[in-house]
């Protein structure tokens, strides 16, 4: 019997190695002889650099960068076992944890630190690149990051413009001419899951600008600046910027892959599936594990055990999900393809004690081995 | 395919009657065809009556007797469908339920009701009882129940002696020359799951006197009593009723069925599934489904769903335990019969939102489905 483990991290309690580790114990516990795979899973959001790093036996990469208040910081991201693929998570160089709630000030938070990192993956050799959006402190429209690639936006007076959000309704012109020179052989795949556009009412500013601390005025002023922005490069570079769906995620940074980096913006599990070469080693699989932290009926769209299982369903191999919750509204899991989905929860708890990585690890192995206890009479 | 749900009540949350509906909605999500036999179970404590009036097709009979109080209670017993045997739990006529915690008094409490519940079932044509021990509020050794099928209890002025545990230290001879005629056609068999003798350290009233509101000074007194009476019926009648295993349950109900009414005691569980015939229900089943409100390791020898995943073992049977909440000491689950045991739990939530009986029956329902759909994924 072959059983393929890929499951996303617990967030906040566990992580997509260990719960696999835990996972493969509770099989083991029934049978030593199952042979087991492990895919680390993510959705693009947190955990996707190390999951990709562990899946494809990559490396990580620690580098000081520009943090979003302009600080230094450490960032780390990865380079996969290919050595030429860079992915890198925009939260590392300019995410919301990197700014205490009390400093937390889209006029001010630059994304420069994610250009540093891109430029030492291309140093260390890298052309292709994996990126995770979500998260970010910012609402530069990734200009920062351009600055960091060697963009130059110039205001009135022909003068490079300052770090933050508060600097687009500023910017008057675009120089290209300094811009890194290997930038041209690169590719970007972007791990995007919103469609909101750069500016407007659904844009980055009114939509995301809340939880980044942007106050009602700000929000209008930021949006004006989006909105300058998008318009100069109009004008300037003859790209419309504004209306590509996902260019106001991670406070308009898709905007500034999808038109200056030419990147596609992809279902954040799609890209990661397609990466793994999910469909590739799920054939010959007896049986597939998937899960996560909560799994939800309504928002499941999308989420990476449902993009497993539903590559499992379409090669007709059982698919087992295990969630430390599980919602109320989750009858449409099973017609999305998942054949079972179990919470992995052994008794009343609260949800502090359910979190507790040893009670997830050793509920995780139990519920497991139950299943292929099961699994094994039936058979 | 022929599943045969056993289950115990829920404890204080769902009954095992409602507990196999939500149950059986969950096979027939999978498959509407799939054969269900229902057995409710029950350990000869609380619902053991209902489970035993539902199992054969009986009734209940509501009789108004003298409560532990000396008032006039209510007090339900069943008739099983044979129309022969009695079930009595005898918490209905003397249990704690009925009485306050301020008014428990073990010098006061009767099983006089007890008694008349049997007089009533001989009335309706039983002569084999079935008698579950268990949350009485007495002390009385039985002494009530008897006093009610006939026996006087007289004291050294040749009074008869009246009701309650106080009354026990002053009996002084035993006239049996009044007792219900039909008791020698009567057979009783009791469950009861305690090996307490009658009196000393580990008899009734040093160890289940204080749960009932007795005092150190009144333990001491009651146990004297208990002693007392003893040895009257070892001089009188030439019977030991002290060291019998269990004569020390319930107050001493125990001795006055072992010794008086030549009752057997036996093991609930073993009782129940008996009289249910449950080893020759479960043959021909390719599944049974048992549960509880909580599957507990160390202690779960003995219990309702233990026996029945016994049962099934020997005939070769996968057994699925369903419970609440399952303790962390249930490695020896699998060791005893049971092929898989799961919590019903789907989130992390307390206690008592555990216990509500709708969110009990929605988890029975849906972890039962997503079993049978796996069941029926690798069938």
């Amino acid at each position: 019997m072959k059983v393929l483990i890929a499951i996303d991290s617990f967030k906040g309690s566990i992580s997509s190695i260990d719960g696999s580790k835990a996972i493969s114990l509770g099989i083991k516990d029934v049978d030593p002889d199952i042979e087991i795979v492990t895919l680390p899973l993510a959705d693009g959001g947190e955990g996707t650099v190390e999951a990709l790093v562990q899946a494809t036996e990559g490396q990580f990469v620690k580098r000081e960068v520009i943090g979003p208040l302009h600080e230094k910081v450490d960032a780390v991201y990865g380079i996969l076992g290919d050595k030429k693929t860079a992915v890198i998570e925009v939260a590392a160089a300019c995410g919301l944890p990197l700014v205490p709630s009390n400093k937390r000030n889209p006029f001010v938070t630059t994304t420069y630190g994610v250009g540093e990192l891109i430029c030492d993956a291309i140093e260390k050799g890298c052309r292709d690149f994996v990126i995770g959006l979500g998260g970010s402190a910012t609402n530069d429209a990734g200009v920062g990051m351009l600055q960091a690639l060697g963009f130059k936006f110039l205001n009135q007076y022909n003068e490079e413009i300052g770090w933050g959000g508060k600097e687009l309704q500023n910017i008057h012109k675009i120089d290209v001419a300094d811009i890194h020179p290997e930038l041209q052989a690169c590719t970007f795949k972007v791990a995007c899951d919103v469609n909101n556009p750069l500016y407007g009412p659904t844009g980055a500013a009114y939509i995301f600008g809340p939880q980044k601390g942007a106050t009602a005025e700000m929000i209008k002023e930021l949006d004006q600046g989006l909105e300058n922005f998008a318009q100069i490069v109009l004008d300037e570079l003859g790209m419309d910027i504004h209306n590509i769906a996902g260019a106001g995620a991670a406070g308009g940074l898709g905007a500034a892959f999808a038109g200056f980096l030419h990147a596609s913006l992809q279902s954040g599990i799609q890209l990661i599936l397609d990466l793994i070469a999910m469909e590739e080693k799920i054939q010959g699989a007896d049986f597939v594990i998937t899960g996560e932290g909560r799994l939800d009926g309504q928002t499941s769209m999308g989420k990476a055990p449902l993009g497993v299982a539903q590559l499992a369903h379409k090669h007709h191999i059982p698919v087992i999900a295990l969630a430390g919750g599980i919602s109320e509204d989750t009858s449409t899991l099973n017609k999305l393809g998942i054949t079972s989905y179990f919470s992995i929860m052994n008794a009343p708890m609260s949800l502090e004690e359910a979190m507790d990585s040893k009670i997830t690890f050793d509920n995780l192995r139990l519920t497991t081995k139950q299943l292929f206890r099961l699994i094994r009479a039936v058979r």
